[in-house]
């Protein structure tokens, strides 16, 4: 999206020819997606239509699912006709990885995409539903397993943090019969971030009846729940009707099909964020993979770098066109601020630490940025988040 | 709850002990279940909490399931204790009637409670959902079979087509995908009312993508839907989703085991409203069976009538208890409004007939009402219907 709409900014109308191809009719913001599976957000308030955002005249929109991609024979083949290019953008986003593990694919749920994530809302109301009218109650039906502390899975649980207490209400479920859990294969919560920031949020989120389970890794999945490691020989299953994998992302696989050299679906582009070799063919977002140099480790996949991405690939494309030259990327990291539901945050914005109410404010306004970036004002008031003085 | 408000009024605080037994902390309007059910209310706004209505200072209040109705040894048994009485009033309400039809039981859900009615709409959400990310679609679950054209059937009908067009929007499932089909025994639909309403009904749900299908008896459920009668040797399998049972209801099965006389658990009562044989047990409401002399038929089981019951049983008892005579019940009449959906109605009020948004404003009226019966203005406030004029 941010890619498309710059274009339309720097190019003249004859200047070129864009296609935007995408699965669905919609955009969705998918660092929004854990509040459409917790149903603190509804569904259609985490997406927006393409058609609303882009420019018509400028930009043709084909709603069709990618099959193929052929960096050779310079074409793309969709469940709606085949594509050529002078230039390609991919940016397919990620798919979860459950690292082989067996029974994760079947029996877990993943934050997705927007089907997926109100699925889970669904699943979880309907196991609260079946609770209360089941004569025998079984309360494994009410523990919810999320598999991952990483940003995600931190994020998803400060949303069921709050919506259980709505979802004991409405169902009349006692608190203390819904357990929730976060399994963690790592020694530690959230890796990266300060030590007393994760404090903080670990803190908050046992004092809203989270459980955490670290360091163990979960080696099994299976219709009753996940079994996981806790010890040299040392087991434990935990029952559950609900288990939600959160724990790990890698690229499109549509790109391990399309020859293009990758690293679990993500491609090490070059400075410029071409593909090495295929300098008409950009890789940018969940599925580009680019070395910090002063860490010497990958950029994580961010909202905000991949933002970054899409307008400088823009503004390389308008060169190309022009016979001009590419500019090297360099991401400008602003901060990163993880939610804790809706009244809670934490986070380091411009080098300072924020907690609270305060960091939650500046999550709400780096989601509408976000949305301010490619929808101007207007999609900011359809699709923005405004309870953040409350 | 109107004969407990009513003897709170008509009593003094030492002429008796009032005790109030019921199963749940809550009351629930019985006549707004099919609303809960399809989901355009919550089911937090069809029940109040019954400690907001009554005078505790006059009325004992137990939580507690009734098991058994011993009126020679003149008690009642509870999950809570053994209670003794000197009048008993029988307020138990209906069960649904499922005729013998094998397999309803098992495969029909039934807008019985509370708990029943979020279930229904928690099942056809997650049905949805299904739909929404199976990768082989079946629209089967997307259809929706609703046995009985009576009160409820048709009540519950128009809330779905009110609610199905945004389940469509808020999962994706383009409209023509969802099958809504009512089922009817009988050969007519809303048998008793006028027939130019019953076609106004029709009419309305028809266009809104209901189906009818009747003179057509159910005569067997199984997991996958239901079978349908519709000739001498003629049968038709609907596949369902979803299939909901609202043709029927009876007593509670309390009065069977309790040895009083009685049909399908209704009791037919003496015109005072006790039992015959027993001048101190009363039953009011969807367990007493009266019959209307002018048609030599009982009077259907409806709030309006229960209501007036639950006073005039009041007044009768406060009369026994000075030792006077009880008074014989008649019921008033003012009218019986069907609604379908929240923005239309067909109904008879004071002998006219009314529909579409005057009756639906009506029909809203008659709820209030029933609330500030039970539970005066502030109730009203809490749980009234005001979306009366848009």
């Amino acid at each position: 999206m941010m890619t498309v709409v710059n274009l339309q900014k720097v190019l003249g109308t004859d200047a070129a020819d864009i296609t935007l191809i995408n699965k669905n009719e919609y955009h969705y913001e998918s660092t929004w997606l854990h509040e459409a599976a917790a149903g603190t957000l509804l569904s259609d308030q985490v997406r927006y239509d393409i058609k609303d955002v882009i420019d018509s005249v400028k930009t043709k929109f084909v709603q069709a699912t990618v099959e193929a991609i052929d960096v050779a024979g310079k074409k793309v083949t969709t469940d709606n006709g085949v594509f050529t290019y002078d230039y390609l953008v991919i940016a397919l986003g990620f798919e979860g990885e459950t690292f082989g593990i067996p029974g994760l694919d079947k029996y877990a749920l993943s934050i997705a995409n927007v089907k997926a994530a109100r699925y889970i809302r669904e699943h979880i109301e309907f196991q609260f539903a079946n609770w209360s009218t089941d004569s025998v109650k079984d309360d494994s039906r009410l523990t919810i397993v999320v598999g991952g502390a990483g940003f995600t899975g931190i994020e998803f649980l400060g949303e069921l943090a709050n919506r259980v207490p709505e979802l004991c209400k409405e169902f009349d479920v006692p608190r203390e019969k819904v357990r929730i859990v976060c399994v963690e294969a790592a020694p530690m919560v959230l890796p990266g971030f300060d030590p007393e920031l994760v404090s903080y949020a670990v803190g908050k989120l046992e004092s809203k009846g989270i459980e955490f389970s670290i360091g163990t890794p979960v080696v099994e999945a299976t219709p009753e729940g996940v079994n996981i490691k806790k010890g040299e020989d040392h087991f434990e299953f935990i029952k559950a009707g609900t288990v939600v994998w959160a724990a790990g992302i890698r690229g499109n696989r549509l790109i391990e099909e399309s020859g293009i050299e990758n690293m679990r679906a993500r491609v090490k582009v070059d400075k410029d964020l071409t593909v090495p070799g295929s300098d008409n063919v950009f890789v940018i977002g969940d599925c580009a993979l680019m070395i910090n140099e002063e860490t010497n480790r990958p950029y994580p996949p961010t909202a905000q770098i991949a933002m970054q991405q899409g307008e400088a690939t823009a503004k390389n494309i308008a060169e190309l066109i022009k016979d001009g030259e590419t500019t090297e990327f360099v991401p400008d990291l602003k901060g990163t601020v993880c939610s804790l539901g809706d009244d809670d945050a934490i986070g380091v914005v411009f080098g300072k630490k924020v907690t609270g109410k305060r960091a939650s404010f500046m999550k709400k306004m780096i989601d509408n940025r976000a949305l301010y970036m490619v929808g101007g004002p207007s999609l900011v008031m359809k699709k923005g988040k405004f309870n953040v003085l409350k």
